[in-house]
């Protein structure tokens, strides 16, 4: 507990209360594959300065920190918010992905791959360890990778969109004590000198020139099914602003929907609500017509695909195929999945490629239990 | 509290017990307009066999109890429903009216209306009094009338369909302290003999009829624009059962969007989730079509409709047009209405038929805020 009171700049007993209160939580799984790491802590909510998520860790008695990936905030109207935020200001745009976020930075030796939350992702590490190039951390041992885990093979949000195998799209890079983010151009500097993908940045622009620029963007992803954008600030010094893609929208309505039942009920309205303003900023008749074929379609037939799969085989599952270098790590990452979700698993045995092939199913059990009831006739 | 005790077969402390715990509410403005009146308690809860909203009154020594209406149960499938809780029986099918539920009984000398709550309502009573025939009473001193009050002039449900002024729709009559109600046949003799105007039954089937017949009134009754059914056991000995239309459905959406941020998610969840099931049940991929098209356009219409009456007006609010014969009837209204919401009155004095004219506007306030600080480009 020692090295979690130096890391948050706390007296031990403070630390300790702090863990006692359940703010403060143990995280860490012992394990030859985390074997820089001797004790890992997290935030579950924020705590003074230190973001929810913050993760804390020692190993040869240094402490290390990653500091909580701060919320990007949102808005629903373009115009009005790049003119209060952005004024006199030059801005990037850069691509929204949607994955997961994982903070890389190395502890000891090796490199870690944490997520939102603050746990170690044994499967998202074994990853980062393939992809990242290692000496970014040499030459910038203070910072951290602020990257989203994206494509198919995913734990989490599995889109084929960004293509089969997991990959790591870099967006910002961050001090891992202070939080403090480069400036985009370093970070584009960074990204092609250590060659780290970056989520792609459409351009700079300053602020008179921002909107126009950012609704041709916007259509143009929503054409190409991709989530959205982030705007920020190219020094960085004010905060970043997101803006999603009717696609988006929809396709997280359809999601919702298809497990009604499971999903927190904020989750639908705030998709629906975002829908509105961006009809009332940007549609024209047509194009509102258009918007509501779009999110009617993405509600009923989400719930028509949960009708049926229950119908079909008594159940509601999210599904997804992960791959793994060494069996040791499926086994690590089947541990540390099954400390946070009902989930079940079934090893496929070796691809072709050597890679371990896991099977993760999570159970959807109150939508599918609801529907099983509906379609015999109960009540709601 | 002698009379509470009394008319829910309680000890006197029990009752009082009752009262300290909130759960028996008193709920009564004297007035000589409740005239009969003495004392008056109303069930926030449910309580044993009785119902929530249950009304107990004293009357010169007398208690008087008018149990709280039951919940009708839903069904998002007709087909398995009908099978399941109609076998063997024959069922009367009647519109369902979207109004608000009142119960007309007489206490004294005079007729008095009661709401879902348990409240009497000046401005429903005063309606009653002008509409209900009050000879029925002196035929079944122990029956009360369980309507549906609808109409352009509601002060909770404006829906013009049902025309101008408030009218009462009979679907129930029911003893007033054991709530059994009466057979489907004898209400409508009733109706007729006592000149009451009854919810519309649209007939009668045995089980194995009953589908197709259902599905052709909800199919008219939608293109209507009208709200929905009760399938009743003709004998009201099972458990009475509704179903919505699609215009119902979206007409809810429609409101919800609306006042998004004051209305509960869950009434937009479960509008949207009786439309994934009606489409499930008896869509065709033309009709789904439609589906999509009603629902989104709801959605997206009424979040418009909310932003366009911000930027125009600065607020939000839900408007009605009350008239009252009696100007002291319009005071009391107002201060019973007062204690419920919140909600502003202007006085607009009397029209050509000598009625007085009450203007009342409910402020939505969270929806309202909301709205203005996303147009102006903050946060969500």
């Amino acid at each position: 507990m020692k090295f979690v009171a130096e890391a948050l700049s706390l007296s031990e007993p403070a630390a300790k209360r702090l863990h006692r209160r359940g703010i403060l939580k143990s995280a860490f799984i012992p394990h030859p594959f985390f074997s820089d790491i001797d004790e890992a802590y997290l935030l579950e909510k924020k705590f003074g300065k230190y973001e929810e998520g913050t993760f804390i860790a020692s190993s040869h008695n240094r402490s290390y920190i990653a500091r909580g990936f701060p919320k990007i905030k949102r808005t629903l109207v373009l115009e009005e918010c790049i003119k209060k935020h952005f004024k006199g200001c030059d801005v990037a745009v850069e691509e929204k992905i949607n994955g997961y976020n994982v903070r890389i930075l190395k502890i000891g030796e090796n490199i870690y791959a944490v997520t939102r939350r603050g746990y170690i992702c044994p499967y998202t590490t074994e990853r980062a360890r393939e992809l990242i190039n290692k000496e970014f951390f040499n030459d910038f041992p203070d910072y951290m990778l602020c990257c989203e885990a994206a494509g198919l093979e995913s734990p989490h949000v599995q889109k084929e969109i960004y293509g089969k195998r997991l990959e790591f799209y870099l967006f910002d890079i961050r001090n891992t004590r202070t939080n403090e983010a480069l400036s985009v151009e370093k970070k584009i500097k960074i990204a092609e000198e250590y060659n780290l993908r970056l989520a792609e940045v459409f351009g700079f622009w300053c602020c008179e020139e921002l909107l126009s620029n950012v609704i041709k963007i916007i259509k143009r992803l929503n054409r190409e099914g991709r989530e959205g954008i982030v705007m920020k600030d190219i020094n960085m010094k004010r905060l970043s602003v997101k803006y999603t893609t009717s696609y988006c929208n929809c396709s997280d309505l359809n999601y919702a929907f298809r497990y009604f039942n499971d999903i927190g009920r904020d989750f639908m309205l705030t998709r629906a609500v975002r829908e509105g303003f961006q009809s009332y900023e940007i549609d024209s008749e047509e194009t509102r017509k258009e918007r509501y074929l779009r999110i009617g379609k993405a509600i009923v037939d989400g719930i028509l695909s949960s009708i049926d799969n229950v119908i079909e085989e008594g159940k509601l599952y999210e599904r997804s195929k992960l791959r793994f270098r060494n069996k040791e790590v499926m086994e690590l990452f089947i541990k540390h999945m099954k400390k946070l979700a009902r989930v079940n698993f079934e090893y496929l045995g070796l691809d072709n490629e050597g890679y371990h092939v896991l099977f993760m199913e999570k159970q959807v059990i109150s939508t599918a239990d609801r529907i099983k009831n509906l379609i015999s006739g109960g009540f709601w």
